[in-house]
């Protein structure tokens, strides 16, 4: 029997111990895949003593970092712990040594990806990261294998979701969106503190490592345009619905050609696209590639043993590529030099939601502004609100470049005759 | 620069054309992932004047096919001329001489898979058939990656898009078969012989390569149980919709325990299943892991382009292993030894639809049949038909062994009272 192939966990959480459960669980799988056992040889805790859901050797533990990272006979780092920058030194330590590292950390990789996968390449090791942006969706992979004989023009996303969950109630039930989210709250699908994931950030990240290895291209965390959920109303929601959409929080990242935009937003799509149907805490990925046209994965974008089973897949990845000696060739650096659109390049159709007062002439001073900057309707529905004297106007325009709507947007706030933009969306595709 | 790759392209038809324009048009792209050039050096055909819609150099064309298969410069031979004994022969002589293979031929893989790829191994080469299956959907190489570190228990395909694209339209137009099936035909979504698709054949093939590759064992074609579309009528789909179910032609791969039972055959899907909304020519593979839950893979199923994508996708991976000299170590010899489900092993709720004279009793005697083997309903529907005298009656059942099931629907057949039994399909889940 070769010798086994030794590895080093910081963090043991839910994640941690689901990577310890199926390392032990999978130990024959694991030895016909690659040839040779693998063993977890020690384990980064916060507290030794406490109680865990997966039975460990206590001997294995250690408090301080450096007793993983700095062991001469592990081979390979997986980063379970979390946290950005003390975490990327401890990985970049590791790197610097030798050792390979697999995570699942979207926050760092989000951020110094880049960086550190340049240290790993100088230092012939892999850095794989296919459990930071959907669990259970081999997507990562699925994007390096597609680019060599396609050009991905466009990824669209359900990334997070906490967010769908929310949403795909919100939608079902009609409930509003506190409700729902003490309800996912309760159930686990989200945070005690829910900022990330509600105002879009968590999607972004994942955004971010998409749309830099599916364009290969240096798109920062900061060149995503970002909007979350915490706005949407049941009113929304039934006018999506009576419209033929459905709302989702969707990471958009789209090349024309040098040229990408990447966002994440709520976002209005029709009933029938792919993504619509994607419910609950699912995620899933439309890829749009010139030659292979649309392409969809889904699956579960959390969760622990989805993401542990991801965090495996990277590891057996590492290990084949240990058994045949050539680690630290599969990161590719960026092909292309970073060239984002401006607003007055980015098209979309807007779904938009304006409270007016209900005078003679008003229409015609709201479609005037629209008609001055070459945007036309789509659909426009009226309707009389409770509030005497004041109507309801929901607008579906045809494309309009974002500097435009902006405009747009502006002119109508400072309209007299104009009470309040209630909503505004982007709506991707036709309605019915 | 390092010296091409050379390429031997058997068949030059619309997928060869598709993939000489592939590698033509990304060649940049193909050497920043490979490293290398690479050049397609010999191609078989027919007919050398024949008018082609993608430009080659005469020079470079062949009706020999020892002209391609013997060239000591060529490194990998694609395959994509279909025909199963003799091109077997010819990817048997090109293995033997060390060259790699890519093949999109489902029919070939399916009967001789398990052959070809001991040869390949044995002769320290690399064949890859990710196009054989669902031409855009990379599903192979995600069960590869999946299969390590975790169990998979269930896959469900659609995996032929003539079929899915005739149930569409039935089921969205209400039109019949024929007239659907011309329509397909006119289109070019179905062959003017369609009965390798209609009948399930097609999907079989591709249930058998998967099967054999995510269960690792030695799946046969003749371990396929097939039942294609061609009896499906504008009654059944109509009742489908009335109970919340979508019918579509769902290959079914399902592992429990040890044994195994692979099929093809129409069956009613809950509308809120993932494989429900896939529409019109597109494909789906659903997988279901132990660790990492439902996974979905969505793309088109076929067309020239998206197989050659998949084609290429492939090269790309051997020409990789070349310049890391690793070939041939990717095929995994299966792990398990085959074991097959018996008939009474194999559980499922069925839909049933028959015609029974409309006397007195006869809904006992009917009922008494399911009651003796222990089967129960989940729904019921009686109506009166325009024959006077006689009655529809549609059932779902709860789950039954298809032993008992078969022996429930031959009592029923031999009962005075049962007109005809109409139809009958597989039920996976729950409607409305």
């Amino acid at each position: 029997m070769t010798k086994p192939i030794a590895v080093g966990l910081l963090g043991l959480g839910t994640v941690g111990s689901g990577v310890v459960k199926i390392i032990e669980n999978h130990q024959d799988q694991l030895v016909h895949q690659v040839g040779c056992p693998v063993v977890v040889k020690k384990i980064l805790v916060r507290d030794l003593y406490k109680e865990r859901d997966v039975k460990v050797d206590v001997s294995l533990l250690t408090t301080s970092v450096d007793d993983v990272i700095n062991d001469p006979e592990i081979d390979v780092i997986i980063e379970v712990m979390g946290g950005v920058e003390e975490t990327k030194k401890h990985l970049l330590q590791a790197l610097k040594q030798g050792k390979h590292v697999v995570t699942a950390n979207k926050d760092l990789m989000a951020l110094y990806g880049s960086e550190l996968l340049a240290v790993a390449t100088e230092n012939g090791c892999d850095l794989f990261y296919e459990a930071s942006v959907a669990g259970g969706i081999p997507i990562l992979r699925s994007l390096v294998d597609g680019l060599a004989s396609d050009r991905i023009t466009k990824m669209m996303g359900i990334v997070n979701g906490t967010t769908n969950f929310i949403l795909t109630k919100m939608c079902k039930y009609g409930s509003p969106y506190e409700e729902v989210l003490a309800e996912a709250q309760a159930l686990g699908y989200a945070e005690a503190d829910p900022t990330a994931d509600v105002e879009g950030l968590d999607a972004a990240r994942k955004m971010a490592i998409l749309a830099r290895l599916g364009f290969s291209m240096n798109i920062d965390l900061d060149d995503v345009q970002v909007k979350g959920i915490t706005g949407i109303t049941e009113e929304d929601l039934d006018y999506s619905k009576r419209l033929g959409y459905t709302m989702k929080l969707i990471g958009i990242a789209h090349r024309d050609g040098e040229k990408v935009e990447v966002s994440v937003q709520p976002t209005l799509l029709p009933d029938s696209h792919p993504l619509a149907s994607v419910s609950d805490e699912y995620n899933a990925v439309y890829v749009y590639g010139e030659a292979v046209g649309e392409t969809m994965f889904y699956g579960p974008g959390a969760g622990s043993l989805p993401t542990a089973t991801a965090v495996v897949s990277d590891l057996v990845a590492v290990m084949k590529n240990m058994r045949l000696g050539v680690n630290g060739r599969s990161a590719v650096a960026p092909q292309y030099e970073k060239k984002l659109k401006s607003p007055s390049e980015i098209f979309s159709k807007y779904f938009l939601r304006i409270h007016v007062k209900d005078e003679v002439g008003a229409f015609a001073k709201i479609t005037a502004i629209f008609s001055e900057r070459g945007v036309s309707f789509e659909k426009i529905l009226q309707l009389p609100l409770k509030e005497k004297g004041f109507a309801e106007i929901v607008i579906v325009t045809h494309k309009a470049s974002q500097q435009d709507y902006e405009d747009i947007l502006q002119q109508l706030r400072d309209l007299e005759i104009v009470h309040d933009v209630k909503s505004s969306y982007r709506v991707e595709g036709n309605g019915k």
